[in-house]
């Protein structure tokens, strides 16, 4: 989406290092090896390296599916919170798996499309070193406190 | 969904063993220790424990929606597994987050919505040991081969 | 879903020709000619017949998958008007298309999956004339005044 | 999402007019009064003028939701149809809601995300006359023949 028409450029009110601690203040984070690479003023981005536990099938060694999902909703999350200060809720998410995780690191990239009063909405996707997109999706989150 | 319309009472070609074996052969799904817990014409049962790395956020100590999401990615694809006699790869998936699962174990239930020759459709319902519902939600899979 | 895990059975606070007035009163719904068929403590149905103006492809002859969106849309809507007493904003929708609607009228079943205080889901489904599954799909809604 | 990551700049099979006709040969586009605004390697731009049987609320006088859904399915659908030379079967669609369309003519861009073998997916989001988005969502279509 164009970013005339999103609310991806809307000031942040967190700082890289600020976020990159609530990235991995998460257990589940920490399990993945989480790490903020980058964060502007539009996008936040989070690298995951490889682990073997990620694998969903032992032959091809493709990596799990919902672990792609995982990687879509926190990113999406992280570039609401980049703007509100806070982490929020996801109320539903969308998926769209493009094409097999077979190596890392994983990078994914989160972006907000609307910013509203009561809920936003962000996009996120997630691509192999060589750049290729493995996986894309958005989220709904609650914004309302 | 009412059983009359949908797929899901369609004869299984595999069964409970077999499944089983299917279930623990994924290393995720190993990390995440989940075991099938049962099979009939319907659907399909699978229980994850809690564990202390699945948390999302540690003060409320709530388990991540990625792992919810990947509950229900899993277990759809284990209806139409068990139906096909073999794993789909996932096309996309929906996921909606109805409450925040506090402790564990955990337990999804697939079901068949629409078994196409190309393409398939199934839900999924995570839900606590109150049997209160967490998180619900439906993926699209390749049938085709 | 099971009823036992999902809110389809809270009690409703809309009668049938109060739903009824309601399902009319919307412009649209008028051009699509809907009408309320039933309604009960768990499910409300909707009938459209066809017209020629909603085909999508003038060889085949289908209806156009915005239209059955819009239905899923509309009676998911009202499964949770009907527990409410009164109407409430679509969040986001996902939709299956499962099989072309290729003659009517074409009945829409909408069911509640979860009721929250700020946000409820429900889902819905299109059968044709045979009771053949056509399309399903489920939706979030804003329920916080 | 960034276009060096999405299949958006994949060269046209169609041209401008040829794309035109197919947009209006669907009687419920005619209905609709949709026509091709702009067609380049990136984009599909359809505009849709106001019509008073759309509207949803009599009150307010919002158009339906649905109608958004349908401009969504139909523009992501001609996004794959400039790259391919025809158009694909909708398979499913995530449509996000952001803000009640209150008048016309509503513009909707679409833009391929995933070109693949078998499955393509596009996004399309609707803004109003003065650029506010309305609307937004991704569809997945079957590519295969």
């Amino acid at each position: 989406m164009t970013e005339e028409i999103s609310d991806s450029r809307l000031p942040n009110k967190l700082g890289f290092d600020e976020l990159a601690a609530k990235v991995t203040s998460a257990p589940f984070h920490r399990w993945m090896n989480l790490r903020l690479l980058a964060l502007n003023e539009r996008d936040v981005v989070i690298e995951m390296p490889w682990r073997d536990e990620i694998v969903a099938e032992p032959t091809i060694g493709y990596a799990h599916g919902g672990l792609l999902a995982t990687l879509i909703d926190l990113t999406a999350d992280y570039a609401i919170a980049a703007k509100l200060g806070r982490g929020v809720p996801t109320v539903d998410m969308r998926v769209d798996f493009h094409r097999p995780a077979l190596s890392g690191p994983l990078r994914t990239t989160g972006r907000v499309i609307k910013l509203g009063r009561t809920l936003a909405t962000a996009e996120a996707w997630v691509v192999d070193t060589a750049g290729k997109l493995l996986a894309s999706g958005r989220a709904t989150f609650i914004v309302a406190t």
